[in-house]
């Protein structure tokens, strides 16, 4: 497995690779892997002939007074983890190899999508996602690139991006990956203690107490956000940032539950958000 | 020489000849083509294994009112001056193949460099075509693309968006071709009445004049500037949008002249803007 920092180097490696007639796959990360990031790389590893995994804490996405210098990273850890997953390539790029200066265009998807749910609470949060995920197609040239399901909203957004602006490529969406308790997984559960931990649980529960109060019949989109809210605010360690329900395809507002839609949650838990997602098909 | 119209067409083509090891060159253009276009063709058909030429008039980065409707078009012309050069395909898609219903992507570059000239006159020209170009090298996925020299801040903030975004291609620049009598090749000119025509030729005479000055010492931006402005303000026909003077690289101000420098013009003939430039290296 090779590591790359410079990203002409990166470029011309995976330019490489495209000559040779192999097909790539790309895993953007910001590091500190766990099982999630995992099974993207797992499912790149079954579907490309090379995988490539970026590790990168992006502080384009993040806002001032935001966890850009509290995020946790540990390359020495992923680099480990991705060796045994056989993964081809990482490129950990150093943040002014990326945006040196002077550095000043953008990338963006405008309207609902990226105005609502984390967007709202998160001002140029996908603009800077959009920006620094373009840049690295274009370094790293996939076929195929793999987000999770659990950043539900990027990963729409991202779809979104490679199809107006014609990418040469497909996204996959990996499903989330869970605790055994049912927590999903994310860089920012080291951040809790072990009371805001438990008190996390209450997350994946109300999408699956909704999820039933829907297959039961319930068509009313406020009586089931309600619901929603209700549950996580009876939890004291829990804040809510949002407890939306949208068409899942657009986020687009619904009149009633039916067709593809999503319940988008984001929840502070001290000084941590965590957000969790369920797709619904009614 | 194939035509090709459909966008996912065009790139499976190019994705095809490029699994061939084929280098592809890219002139992207509006369309209704003269010689200032064909020397781009040439360039490319010297360079490259495979020319693909876009013709498609942009509607993004056109302003409401301005001449998106009166833009010259002739792709039958054009695609006989194609196949005469040589070129291997051309994409000409509808407006809806590239801006579908729902269409909410692009790419800006943002700074000095969009907002001066061209960036002034016409707000989110620059973004339009950013975006387009963006969309057009994800279609074809040139080595190399071909811009002209005549549209100096274009080919400047393409460069730039190129080097920010990591595409992975390089710019080429073609000098402008000029009529017999000086006359930038432009389509806008066919607009031109005879007279107009005449006073057009204001441009590369005061262009020259002060590539003279400067040649004979002067440092001083507001003497030249002067200079080229009252000489433009003394033909009646012509009514200047923009007559500057800044640094060749990035267009940023200078305190006097020298190093690389670039002088721009923007003037009204009647109803038809035209624009030349100069650069000078003192």
């Amino acid at each position: 497995m090779q590591i790359f920092s410079a990203p002409n180097e990166m470029q011309q490696w995976c330019l490489e690779q495209k000559k040779q007639g192999k097909s790539i796959g790309l895993v953007p990360t910001m590091g500190y892997l766990h099982e999630g990031h995992l099974a993207l790389v797992r499912e790149a590893r079954r579907r490309c002939d090379i995988v490539v995994v970026s590790v990168f804490v992006n502080p384009i996405q993040f806002n001032v007074g935001q966890d850009f210098e509290d995020y946790p990273r540990n390359l020495e850890h992923d680099s480990d983890l991705l060796e045994k997953e056989q993964a081809d390539a990482i490129f950990a790029p150093t943040i002014k190899s990326m945006y040196p200066p002077g550095y000043n265009s953008f990338v963006e998807v405008l309207g609902e999508m990226t105005e609502k749910l984390c967007g709202a609470s998160r001002p140029g949060h996908f603009r800077g996602v959009t920006t620094v995920v373009s840049k690295l197609f274009h370094v790293c040239l996939p076929d195929l690139a793999f987000f999770g399901q659990k950043d539900a909203q990027q990963a729409l957004i991202i779809e979104k991006m490679v199809q107006d602006l014609n990418f040469p490529l497909s996204i996959v969406r990996v499903p989330i990956v869970r605790e055994s308790d049912g927590l999903a997984l994310s860089s920012r559960n080291v951040h809790l203690d072990a009371e805001q931990r438990q008190a996390a649980l209450v997350l994946n529960r109300v999408l699956k107490e909704a999820d039933s109060l829907i297959a039961g019949g319930e068509k009313d989109v406020t009586i089931v956000r309600s619901y929603i809210r209700r549950s996580i605010e009876a939890v004291p360690q829990a804040r809510i940032d949002y407890a939306e329900i949208y068409r899942a395809d657009d986020l687009g507002d619904l009149e009633k539950i039916e067709g593809r839609i999503i319940i988008a949650l984001a929840v502070w838990f001290g000084t941590t958000r965590l957000i969790d997602n369920l797709l619904v098909e009614v």
